[in-house]
């Protein structure tokens, strides 16, 4: 086997000192000269006409340079589905709904502008159920799309499930919901948006998609009047992701708008108490699940349907259908599948993409009803899992190319660490869930992409252009890891550079756990033609083929004689300072050989997935109702672990994402009101509540990751929910089909039982 | 002919407005959180013992985190000769000598901590005088030295100078003289240096030499032990260069070792006063000439010695005898040529480089000696240039390559224009002077290279990372235009990135007129891969072969259906969004085939050769013996004008500076120290001051620039002196040989010469 001086190895994060020392900018840290401060008005109303707004007392106000409402602005369409724009006008449709903006000269008199503007309007009943939201006659969200029902084709049926169902020896029928939860990320949203003389546009702003957010700007400089712009986009250090940031959204509007007008920067920065209003959560999902198996535990079919609370506009919420179908079709050998889902327009807060993008939901339906299934079979639920097992070479009903799969080392490992067989104490149970997530990039967009550009230096030094965002999760680290390895350099040695259009070449984006895949071989790519440069080099003045030297420690060297050395720094100046030299760059694009999903939903949509097992033991307190994780497995198949530390990091906080959203963590909505906006009212776990989590990892070394590597982003926090919900079951012998498991919900469940029993 | 778009035009510079109107960020405005300011102790004497160093009263301070002196840090080696220490150590050779620094929280403070500081000194005897320091016994700048004269081996004879003299018919010996003039760059220097906590360096600094300047710091950090450390060189936008930021200055290892010492970034930040006696001069000369020419004027030899004032300490001011050769030996065909420099260690400010390089001074003498000699032989000045006007195809003794040459055509327009022939009133004169220089490139490195890097994007916009710095003489917009006219999109297009080491390829710095030629050549170069992509593409999609497709005003268009017509952006977007497709992107290093000046100085250093001639009109008041500048016309051959505005621009700037030099600038030094460190008191030209100023243009379209452009930021004040010191001639008789030609010289020289005539 090869042996690998960077990859593998446990190298911290490369800016972690810098984190940890207060160095790195967030938004919250730039500033440009001349700077104002942007504030929104939010709707007093979560449904309700716009009769008429007085901002009159606001711009008297002595600082107050700018103030906007949706009357002032052109029409700037936002989002999937173009339903929303930076401030309303005629009607609002949520809590959140940006109803006017304020540019001044601090944050104080801004804030106090936004309190100085009158706005009437006149209350309409509002919808807040998506089944309510769903019937003919019921109040509509927007008019014109005279239904709150999306219409979006959510709808794959890919063998019979009717013949399936029939043949079925055993079937289980269930019902399943979640709800509302949010990123909870540490640092809050904010944008800074600067016109330059020319009105070409820079904006600071915290984003996982760069390049697709451009995008976006360019566009809303075209409904400005200004065509022809370069738009440069610049993310400072991010205090977390997580999908959160996946969209654009009315605040860097807002920024833009205001700085369009004001000609002088202008940041928005959201509080604590906006960052839980005016950011999207995951969404509520009602999932009704029907499985089926044979006699020897064999699964036939799986047919589910689910309604989703798109709330008030659409963003990428409404999209995660697209992934649910993942496991829905794809966890397990599932012959028969079907599904559809609807997304239905309410009067709450609208959704976006979070952590495993619809992945925990339908995850959450599948593998609860798995257990119940095992149980039906007679079957102990981990054996029922390795029969149904997906296995490499498998394609899946939804055309997925299984490669490496490592799900049944997953389980077995779970099995084993777990003590599966161990007796348990009263109380005390034991559950296990398994995943499949997109390993290798997720065709989601035209490109699936990503540019990486290489330069190096007299000193052996090298500077990586790198299109992928690095939003905490390490990018920076693995690609430094990935050139290094290749260029036989250490880490220190390298650059990377990320996060600005500028400068960085287009990707599309840090979601569906595809940086370390697809940036990971645009990097290799990139290396690899300097790699080239270098031996070629280096076989004319080192006398030897090319095919004979390696790079290692910074050094060229002959297999054979390896007293023929060169040192790579060395090299590299006698490559540019021989007669007409040159210093060594390159640029790589990777966008791999994945598919877009047809209309059918088929295709192969990642190069490869990612699978992985979770084993909970939990102890459950029969008087509180209160769940006490007692131990964690979390088991995945990454194909390569490039840096084994972060690695683990992800899984570890994927897993207590997971752990929250099973029992502790809900946007608690009244009527369209959040109710809850505040780490005290919203329980989202802390490292006061940290478990203890093992986190093997099984490499089956992917044919065409970056050294074998495969995504593993989100799915630490995909199956954590039923494993929970199935630990439960086994220990008390009630099943929580409505997240999260709050002692309340188990408790009366345990009194429901009893009482029945009784 | 080709009809450009681009090249050619009047096209402002790129951030002319954001200068015009503040935004720009110049040293003066760059700030990072937590940054002490630096401040600097300098020499009480010219030459001194350094006996005793007490910094305790300044330690003592409130706000003060760091003293250094000499025996505070490492041997860290600076300039050319490496003689010179960021902190003097036992010794004082000028008053400009750096005994001790300060950090402090505050500038006030380091002032003030500053002057707490007691050195005690025991004064030396200086000496001041290059012709007394070449003496025997003289006192010894650097006793190790054992000489004051620097050992560099300029020295020259091509042909047969002895002989040629014998052949001549007509010979002219004389003695000119130029001295100290400075820069006077409107911004003044400072450097702001902070290190991460892996100890890379990121600085902040005034340097035209980026790469170069990486390569110092490199150095001086490994001097420090910081071994294999990445240093990031960042110039902000200068006010100025000429030359005066082409080397290292001990301000900026200060603002290292003191960011080093206190691990908070350093700002060492010049006022005026500083900025006359800390940064380096033109190098003073004497210069003694020979020449002479058979019957018929035809130049046989030229023999020049020089004498240089080097200062205390070695910068690039020693090696100007190297472009000094340039018109010595290849202004005017001249078959037989002997040179010799010597510089010499005084107790002087030092010296460095200065636009021009040396070719001032001895275009000075060169030229002023030529009307000397044609008056001796009795031929009219423009009549004897003409004859001995270089031509294209020339090999000139000195090994240089004349490829193009306009130096004829720009002599016929000074003739005509200037209106040679038209009768003149009393006091009133004109003068011709002609220049040669480098104008593609010049290899005094071991690189002469520059990289580009060019990325596109889905909107038909391009980032064009150069390696070239853009220090207001406009290489971003001649870049724009070259990269625009290439990939047929506009100017607006084009973002030009410069001046940051992380981003920018390579480049030896911006010196030598080389960036049009030389970063031109490199980022055509890397458009034309952009291109050959686009048309490759474009023929597939457009279905025409590549070599029937034009790329113009931001379209592919068929030569010969004009109907078949794609917008550019559209075919990037196809590019991209196809199958496995790629955003465009390029690299290109371009290093010209120049060559090094061999150990006899032959060698063709440039790839082409840059022409002009001036020509002045003078009216000398007898009275009071000032000299006023009535017209003045600068014919250059450039090639050609890729932006006409920019360029004369350049001719302006260049002849106002030139005119300074001819009439009013020194640095008056009185025993080593600075008289006139001010703008009161040091005569540099104002817009009050500015003459009327024709700069025509003769292009005669190089072969191997890009577009056939050739280099023009230092010519325009090369011939300056010896033309107006010829129309002064040409209007009262008196030759002024010692630079500047003030009033009381020409006053003197009139009484002299009445005198003599009575």
């Amino acid at each position: 086997m090869k042996e690998f001086t960077s990859i593998g190895k446990r190298i911290p994060k490369l800016d972690a000192v810098e984190k940890a020392t207060g160095k790195v900018q967030y938004i919250q840290d730039v500033t440009r000269p001349g700077m104002l401060y942007g504030k929104i008005l939010y709707s007093r109303y979560p449904h309700a006409k716009i009769l008429k707004i007085d901002t009159s007392r606001a711009e008297k106000l002595s600082g107050v340079r700018a103030v906007l409402t949706g009357d002032d602005i052109p029409e700037i369409k936002m989002g999937v589905y173009k339903d929303n724009s930076p401030l309303k006008k005629g009607k609002v449709r949520s809590y959140r709904d940006e109803v006017a903006a304020v540019a001044a000269t601090d944050p104080e008199t801004a804030e106090r502008a936004i309190k100085r503007i009158e706005v009437t309007y006149e209350a309409l009943p509002g919808i807040f159920d998506p089944v309510e939201a769903m019937k003919e006659d019921a109040i509509l969200v927007h008019e014109k799309h005279k239904t709150n029902i999306l219409k979006m084709p959510w709808k794959l049926h890919y063998g019979d499930v009717e013949k399936a169902k029939e043949q079925s020896e055993f079937v289980v029928d269930d019902q399943f919901s979640t709800t509302w939860v949010t990123h909870c990320c540490m640092g809050t949203s904010g944008a800074l948006a600067e016109f330059d003389h020319h009105n070409n546009l820079t904006i600071y702003t915290n984003t996982q998609i760069p390049s697709l957010a451009q995008n976006d700007f360019v566009d809303a400089l075209k409904t400005m009047g200004l065509k022809n712009r370069r738009v440069r986009v610049i993310k400072p250090c991010i205090g977390g992701g997580f999908g959160s940031k996946l969209d654009t959204y009315a605040y860097e509007y807002i920024a833009i708008l205001l700085a369009f007008k004001t000609r002088k920067p202008v940041k928005v920065l959201f509080n604590r108490e906006e960052e839980f209003i005016a950011t999207s959560t995951r969404q509520p999902t009602i999932t009704d699940i029907s499985q089926g198996c044979d006699k020897n535990g064999k699964l036939l079919f799986r047919d589910i349907s689910m309604i989703l609370d798109n709330g008030a506009y659409t963003s990428w919420g409404a999209t995660t259908p697209s992934v649910m179908m993942m496991p829905i079709t794809s966890l397990y050998r599932v012959p028969n599948v079907r599904y559809s889902a609807k997304c239905v327009y309410t009067n709450n807060t609208y959704s976006q993409a979070m952590r495993g993008y619809g992945n925990p939901q339908a995850t959450f339906a599948i593998e609860s009803s798995m257990d119940t299934l095992a149980e039906a079979a007679g079957i102990d639920p981990v054996e029922f899992r390795r029969i149904n097992s997906n296995q490499p070479g498998d394609h899946t009903t939804q055309g997925f190319h299984i490669t490496s799969c490592g799900l049944k080392e997953c389980i077995d490992k779970i099995h084993e660490q777990l003590e599966w067989e161990k007796p348990r104490e009263r109380g005390e149970g034991i559950g296990i869930a398994s995943l499949i997530h997109v390993g290798g990039g997720a065709r989601v967009y035209k490109s699936d992409g990503c540019g990486t550009i290489i330069k190096t230096d007299d000193y052996g030094k090298v500077n990586v252009f790198t299109g992928a965002t690095d939003m905490g999760q390490g990018a920076d680290t693995v690609i430094a890891q990935i050139v290094a390895e290749e260029l036989g350099l250490w880490v220190d040695d390298i650059n990377v550079i990320h996060s600005d259009t500028n400068i960085c070449p287009w990707d599309v984006g840090a979601h569906a756990s595809r940086t370390t895949f697809v940036a990971g071989n645009s990097a290799l790519g990139a290396a690899k033609k300097i790699k080239e440069s270098i031996l070629e080099i280096a076989a004319g003045l080192m006398k030897e083929p090319a095919e004979n030297l390696v790079l290692k420690g910074r050094k060229i060297i002959s297999r054979e004689n390896p007293e023929n050395v060169m040192e790579t720094d060395r090299l590299l100046r006698k490559a540019h300072f021989r007669h007409q030299g040159q210093m060594l760059a390159s640029e790589y694009f990777y966008d791999p050989a994945n598919e877009n999903m047809g209309r059918d939903f088929k295709g192969n949509m990642s190069m490869t997935y990612t699978f992985g097992a979770h084993g909970v033991r939990v102890k459950v307190d029969e008087e509180t109702g209160k769940v006490k994780i007692v131990n964690y497995v979390a088991a995945h198949d990454v194909g390569r672990a490039i840096n084994p530390m972060l690695l683990e990091g992800q899984v570890y906080g994927g897993v207590m994402m997971g752990i929250g959203y099973a029992l502790t963590e809900q946007v608690i909505h009244e009527k369209g009101e959040i109710m809850n906006p505040n780490f005290r009212d919203y329980k989202v776990l802390t490292a006061k509540d940290a478990v203890d989590i093992d986190a093997p990892v099984i490499e089956t070394i992917d044919k065409d990751g970056p050294f074998g590597a495969k995504g593993i982003g989100e799915p630490g926090c995909v199956p954590t929910a039923p494993a929970i919900a199935n630990a439960v079951y086994n220990a008390v012998g009630v099943r929580i089909k409505d997240l999260p498991i709050t002692p309340e919900k188990v408790l009366a469940a345990i009194k429901e039982k009893k009482s029945k029993k009784d």
